[in-house]
């Protein structure tokens, strides 16, 4: 049986973030409102430490290692932003740290998990399996294994993001969370449990790779191969499995978002909130624009987890004629 | 002999715009601070409503107008987000407006405009004269001209940004400011001079059009035709008669940006920060890293002042290779 990690966890993991992650703003849009005939709260985790809110979940569970864990280091693999947010976590905690990166991941975070101290490995992510090769490493090198969403400290770290923005907005009807493993979408369930016990909480997914929603509607964690989206942080082959006991108790459905989405989105962002975000960060807000979730006259919530994006590419993307 | 505003006057312009202009963010980048070795406060304008600080003058100028004044209207010239500015305020008061635009602005700020109500004329920036031409529509129509920058209530509201940082950050040594007309520059020098009176005040103008720097030199008004810059928010001929005498008194002194500089720092906040800001914007993040004032281990203000920019035209400066 999992112990699954509770609200008490994301208040204590408040906690140890104080002082070290940003409380990021929550932004307003009398654009979006009206387009959506609702109040929108934007959660910025795009203005997040390192760019995402990964270093909440990352941070807290660092904090927690003991005397043996710091010394032996901390290894994980990541698609990117969990790996900035494990690469400066340890730097910030003098742990030595390893990451095990896709070949193909954005060379701007590459360079910048490099920058932040960290060992990087580079792994092929359509033919090799990054949770065996890092266990691999983990047991022979004696550090301790940080995986990117399934693990009870990343999640209630990860949950502090919707606990500020439920601080700040006073009581949601709703609140849209992106999902790639689960991490930040059932950290941010538990937290919206306890404090909006009737606010209806709703992953987001790329249309592409809708293992979750496949998960939910199964009862059980359906796999797929990587899926081809915008969305790299989202590029999840499944759930994990407290990810999944999590977001099949508390969250009230699945739904999807297109690239074509996702890049609308991207340029509203830019054009009218002055805000660069990353794809994936933007499949909350393209959800409310498209999936047909009934918000009108809501408060709704609307979490941006994260901005990075290799500048050229961004440029590319929002630059390109509608 | 000139009435010049006062903090006093800042203090009420900023009652008048609580529950109106955004308390914007100031964010703060480690990699700024570690690449200038100073503490770095940027106060995010570009996050302000209709995306620039210009709200907060326009609103403040407009909220004092009697009964008459609110039924005759409200008449201006403004290359871009002055004229934004104006034309929300007007509709959020009830108030007519006119505003008087050159022919190049960008597209972007002038349907912004006419999508917030407002009636625009367009005029020939390079062969007419927009003040004369703006008086006489005034006095034809029987509208009340509120300039961009040369007016006591406008100052007076562009002063509040610093007042905000200013209380957010705390104590301030140095305060970096984009500097046009110089309505934000003079309004920040009287929140500075009484809440910090220890901190140094720098306008920052473009390269290209130096007439703020040459009229501090010089001891009055000096005229120039207008600049060719990126930073059009910063394209005028002449600092106002209310600005000038504030800027002598309060403002230790007057640098500049070059465009290539701008350019760099756009590409800076969008990558680092995750921020969307105009050449103008940029003017005084970039004199702080290239105008080799004395920042190193102060705490230093830097205002954002907007994020108004065509959406191609910002993917085409962030993209090309630096």
């Amino acid at each position: 049986m999992l112990q699954l990690p509770t609200y008490e966890d994301v208040a204590a993991a408040a906690r140890r973030l104080q002082g070290h992650a940003h409380r990021t703003p929550v932004l307003r849009s009398s654009t979006a409102d009206a387009r959506l005939k609702a109040e929108l709260f934007f959660k910025c985790e795009n203005l997040q430490r390192m760019g995402a809110f990964k270093f909440r979940g990352a941070f807290n569970a660092l904090s927690k290692f003991d005397a043996a864990q710091r010394r032996g280091g901390v290894i994980t693999f990541s698609s990117g932003n969990h790996a900035q947010a494990i690469a400066l976590s340890a730097r910030l905690l003098g742990i030595p740290a390893v990451i095990v990166m896709p070949l193909d991941a954005p060379q701007a975070k590459v360079e910048a998990t490099r920058g932040y101290g960290a060992e990087v490995i580079l792994y092929d992510r359509y033919t090799q399996d990054r949770e065996a090769l890092t266990a691999g490493l983990a047991q022979d090198r004696g550090m301790t294994l940080i995986p990117p969403y399934d693990h009870p400290d990343v999640i209630a770290g990860q949950g502090t993001a919707a606990r500020e923005l439920l601080e700040e907005a006073g009581g949601l009807d709703v609140l849209l969370v992106p999902l790639g493993g689960g991490g930040l979408l059932s950290g941010c369930a538990l937290a919206a449990r306890a404090l909006a016990p009737d606010c209806k909480v709703y992953g987001v997914e790329p249309e592409a790779g809708d293992d979750g929603r496949q998960s939910l509607r199964k009862g059980e964690i359906v796999h797929i191969s990587t899926p081809q989206t915008l969305a790299d942080g989202a590029q999840t082959q499944h759930l994990g499995r407290y990810t999944f006991e999590v977001i099949r108790r508390d969250v009230e459905d699945i739904v999807t978002a297109s690239d074509a989405q996702l890049v609308e989105a991207m340029r509203f962002f830019a054009e009218r909130m002055k805000l660069v975000v990353e794809p994936t960060g933007c499949l909350a807000f393209a959800a409310a624009c498209h999936a047909g979730l009934p918000l009108q006259g809501k408060r709704v919530g609307v979490i941006l987890s994260g901005g990075n994006v290799d500048l050229a590419r961004y440029a590319q993307l929002i630059g390109a004629q509608p």
